[in-house]
């Protein structure tokens, strides 16, 4: 069993770090607040007796040694960053249980066969720098890494540039390692646990995410003297989008989802009708095909508002994976950790991507998820309790132990 | 008459200053640039035998003595302010034409008996500090000095911080001067003159503004593992009523306008449901009873939306000012000038706000409108040829000297 206290306090304590306004977390990815997590971070795992490795994309590998030395070791972790707007538990939750269970195995003093690794991934939200989960994606050769040290933030500053400013980019060459598993405890970030009463998921699937960065150019004019006849309106064609994109997720209600959470006017002045308007289209289903639809349908609708209000349309897409299935071998390895330990239990769908989505085509992957308050998260009101927060890495450990043998 | 090249090269030179991105200007108030502007308006009125006074709210004022020592000024001028893409005319055409006029006075020794006064009026567009024409609304008695310092730029920087900041903020008690008269030449900013090929519009009316600032507040949740019914979008809601206002005012039409040019995101990330969304809409209309029912049908009509979609609404009017009459003597000095001077010409009717609209509260008002390429304006690529300019200086300079008296 971990202790529910030292994880719980150790939670709280990086949650000091990058404060929100409203009791949340502002550590965004490779700001001076993500920097000074990771120190923390790193302070622990040395204490706990663990080598930190650090890849070129700033992702942390704590190492705790096996008895077998030809052996791959097991992988958990998750990420450290945060939304603008975060909640304290999101990823965070993920690293410290891969630290609390260290820490249990060396309280109790169990070796394992396989050595085992705790990560941070860098930039997993994908707020500043678009796509989500960015380095767990280069390490499973998803992207290059030249193409992740371009992206860009808000600011146009790249994200190479920024993980060199704050002293976090290693020398090892990312996706070198192998590992023997990889598992990632997260919060469920839905309502589906709570609502049922359960105290664990055991994750089989993860839905697939698409993100079109959608530019509408319009024209700038007074909005007093330009009469409405001559309007190339930005901002009014992208209100129009955002109505088709409710339609079209919900026209697949239950299976999918739809909404943009990023828009950006421009001049963005009173008086100037929007000359042009960049937004970001999150859609997400655990079923390609109806990703594949609602792209298309987006297209055909969107194209056909800037046609008919006389503004340009461009499509970008910044973000996107297929839905994802879990290794048989980790998802039972969970279930009956969680049926060992008596708690209560379903299989369930993540909503959200994670690292483990891209770790998953590298190496067997698995993921156990809590409740957690009104399913509420990507707020700072995001809230779990104590002893979800145990059970699940008391289901982590149990798991992990199997897998990597005593 | 005057000197078109002079004009046309103060002009230029003045567009130097807080350059655009293509082509225009990025002056905005009370910005460094903004001072930079004003310093060089201050040495061309210099050396053009003015003295200047500089009023509480920033409000130049460049005077040319009169032959009658009890004689009220005549009032000329606009703004040199600009929006963040903004033209190179707008405002700044209103104060360089007052300069010419009176640097064409010098030139033929011509004596009025009324003095001239040449202003420049502080933060017209109100791009940056809501409402426009704050400080020919102090200076006209429309809004207190003390709610004019405390308007807030999108940083929380207030008015009254930003004037002494860029040291431009003067001694003089704001409204203590009268006018004989007042006299605004601007661009049209709308297509009207330039479709019918006229020189010269004469400004009769000025149409009413209503700036409604709304504010819907949803709750911020992850855009993946949110189910659609638990959703409240408050960015969905601002495009649901981006439609209803487009209704609105096309329900008018032509009597009537309205648009949202600013939009704010909250938190702004990718996959967060945004929580919250602050805009503006822009009502106008030359009908009082027009603005009045836009502004009654937007509240039904919004309050209706939030209701249906479970987020909160709130409403505050951050501008506003009832349509204009100007002056008719003026305004006949205005066509007359016109006339003797052989431009053809036709009424017309402001589409933007001025500082004229304030001004008229309290002195005899009138405007001279020049056409505008493509009636664009609010866009870097505002153009007038150097013949509309001179067309329209020369008009102001006839009707000034009729007002002032010889
Ligand atoms: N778990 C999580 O919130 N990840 C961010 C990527 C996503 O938007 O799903
Ligand atoms: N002339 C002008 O663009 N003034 C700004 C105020 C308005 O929005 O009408």
């Amino acid at each position: 069993k971990i202790d529910a206290d030292r994880l719980w306090d150790s939670l709280m304590e990086m949650a000091k770090v990058g404060p929100g306004v409203a009791g949340g977390n502002n550590r965004q990815t490779l700001t001076d607040e993500d920097a000074e997590g990771r120190a923390l971070f790193q302070s622990w795992c040395e204490a706990a007796g663990c080598s930190m490795g650090l890849d070129q994309m700033g992702n942390m590998f704590a190492r705790r040694e096996g008895t077998d030395p030809d052996a791959l070791p097991v992988y958990v972790g998750s990420h450290l960053d945060t939304q603008p707007t975060g909640g304290k538990y999101d990823g965070v939750l993920g690293v410290l249980s891969g630290l609390e269970l260290i820490r249990s195995l060396n309280d109790m003093d169990v070796k394992t066969k396989h050595p085992i690794v705790v990560t941070n991934f860098t930039n997993e939200e994908g707020t500043r720098f678009a796509p989500a989960m960015l380095s767990s994606g280069v390490f499973a050769g998803i992207h290059t890494q030249d193409w992740a040290y371009a992206r860009e933030d808000a600011e146009g500053k790249t994200f190479g540039d920024e993980l060199k400013r704050i002293g976090w980019c290693g020398d090892e060459e990312v996706g070198a390692r192998k590992m023997h598993a990889f598992f990632e405890f997260h919060i469920e970030q839905g309502p589906i646990l709570e609502a049922e009463g359960k105290d664990i998921g055991v994750v089989t699937h993860g839905q697939g995410l698409s993100w079109t960065e959608i530019t509408i150019t319009g024209k700038d004019a007074h909005t007093g003297s330009t009469p409405m006849p001559m309007r190339r309106n930005a901002g009014l064609a992208m209100a129009r989008v955002l109505e088709a994109v409710d339609e079209i997720a919900l026209s697949h209600a239950p299976h999918a989802v739809g909404a943009a959470g990023h828009i950006d006017v421009y001049p963005n002045s009173r008086n100037v009708i929007p000359g042009k308007v960049v937004f970001t289209v999150d859609f997400r289903s655990p079923d390609l095909d109806v990703i594949t639809d609602m792209e298309a349908r987006l297209r055909v609708a969107a194209d056909k508002i800037a046609a008919e209000m006389g503004v340009d349309i461009a499509y970008e897409k910044v973000g996107g994976f297929d839905p994802v299935a879990f290794d048989e071998g980790c998802v039972t390895a969970v279930r009956d950790a969680a049926e060992r330990l008596g708690f209560s239990h379903r299989d369930i769908i993540s909503g959200a991507g994670h690292d483990a989505c891209w770790i998953n085509r590298v190496a067997p992957t698995a993921m156990v998820m809590c409740p957690c308050v009104d399913g509420l998260s990507h707020n700072e009101a995001e809230e779990i309790s104590k002893e979800w927060a145990a059970a699940g890495t008391n289901v982590l450990l149990h798991a992990v132990v199997e897998t990597a043998g005593i």
